[in-house]
């Protein structure tokens, strides 16, 4: 450990304001609309694609390619652009826990790591970020790269909430600001006064699949409980480097089939995957798509 | 509604301390076991059996049967008791909606009786309880007719938490205690510092089999989450007259085939059915079982 402490020590910070932006990418199309919001700007920019994640667009426009799990490939790969900063995005499963040990032992604590992989997500996160930090490479954000990705203020579809779809909105607010504390809710689904479902380690598609199912036994009067939405944000202290909540096409037509009527996200800590086609969906399938802004200091 | 307030007002309240204790019985053997303390305590009873819920034990001890929603025979059968209090016990299926409207439609302002149906199971509860109240009963709980019924502070099997346990207890505890005020959570899922699952409206068993899938996923360390715990409590403000949490042998063994190591109830407000069961069959397949002490005030 000493040893490992003092190579670090002596290694200069991988990082170079002058350097392009890299992108550590994985699943889906976030890696790409980062690279378009990017160049856009002007700035340039390296993909470092994880192979068997990474799409087949994301991996034509890849500068590098590694597996998940050669961390030492990546590290080399990564300072060698010596980068303005790193940006992780796009989905990648949870490695298997035998194949995290036996490829980070050589890096971390073992006891680090073992209290890491038995924490919640945050916790393996803030390890993965911990990591790259040691090596002298500064993680950015895709709030801080691109922050038209991210949610804004106030509806962004053509709908807005009523009176009642407000007070669900408002009720499952209050609840995950209760919840933030336990790294545990950065999702609920709420119908009038009733807290149908908060989501736990399964994410947002199976806890929407749960609301469904409790929304429709005879709960209320003989239909759906009225005014469900799902209300989706940010833990307090979630690093939002690294793990950023999200909605996109599927979050609405999922929401749409059980049975809510809109969707209210924090803005600016909430990515909007797709936003076009989200929010043309959510207008189609009437449902509001609502940004809300920072909660106000809590009451003493 | 003036009219009725007026007959209501009129009328002398029905229960008399000199009565009998009545006990409106749903399924399950818990309106036989408070038979069975009341009489151990030389204290009079009287058995409303309702009819589809009551077990046959229970029904062959019953004095009179009603069905479900004919309330008014319900409450002349109560009210001709002159019982010293009216205490609800056992489970009865949520009625249809249209059904409740059908048969409350004339005691209650329809208003009232919608919002009731659309709030959580609490706000329900209430409701009945405010019926009974209107006219006359005083509603009794099983904690003042049966305190042994209940759990005690500290372990009551044979085993108790070691320190990982410890800390899954107090994290649930905590978690437990935020949400409260939200209508939700009376019980949560907690491994280590990650809380695998919080009920919903879907109950302990379905949040149990979450958890079991969750912990079946490779997350920590290719082995079952360490020191997995459910932790069960009343929310504050629970009307512990008409809604106890409980736990019984069927809860110990799914929270068993979960992984969890134990189970952490608030002492004093959670009904342990079949304890002798209960204790035996947690003692053999290596469980805790732990009585928790009113949490302390808290911090401002």
């Amino acid at each position: 450990m000493m040893a490992a402490a003092a190579a670090r020590a002596d290694r200069p910070p991988a990082s170079q304001a002058s350097g392009p932006v890299a992108i550590v990418a994985g699943s889906g199309r976030l890696p790409l609309l980062i690279v378009e919001a990017l160049e856009r700007a002007g700035r340039p920019c390296r993909v470092l694609a994880i192979r068997g994640f990474a799409d087949p667009a994301t991996r034509r426009r890849a500068d590098a390619t590694v597996d998940l799990l050669d961390v030492r490939g990546a590290l080399d790969t990564l300072c060698g652009w010596t980068p303005a900063g790193v940006t992780l995005a796009g989905a990648v499963a949870r490695p298997s826990p035998a194949a995290l040990l036996n490829t980070l032992a050589a890096y971390r604590n073992r006891e680090t790591l073992r209290s890491l992989a038995s924490g919640g997500d945050d916790h393996l996160l803030r390890g993965v970020l911990a990591l790259l930090e040691e090596h002298g490479l500064q993680v950015l954000g895709v709030r801080d790269l691109a922050p038209g990705l991210m949610a804004p203020v106030g509806r962004f579809g053509a709908l807005g909430p009523d009176e009642a779809a407000d007070a669900s909105v408002a009720a499952g607010r209050a609840l995950l600001a209760s919840l933030s504390p336990h790294d545990v809710g950065q999702a609920a689904v709420v119908a009038s006064r009733r807290v149908l479902a908060v989501e736990g380690p399964e994410g947002t598609d199976r806890m929407l699949d749960r609301a469904r199912t409790l929304a429709r036994r005879p709960l209320g009067l003989g239909r759906a409980p009225a005014a469900m939405v799902l209300v989706k944000r940010a833990k307090d202290g979630q690093d939002l480097r690294v793990d950023l909540p999200a909605i996109g096409p599927r979050t609405v037509k999922r929401a749409a089939q059980t049975g809510c009527i809109g969707i209210a996200v924090g803005a600016g800590d909430t990515l909007v995957l797709d936003r076009a086609e989200t929010v043309a969906l959510a207008d189609r399938l009437g449902l509001f798509l609502l940004g809300l802004p920072p909660d106000p200091e809590p009451a003493p």
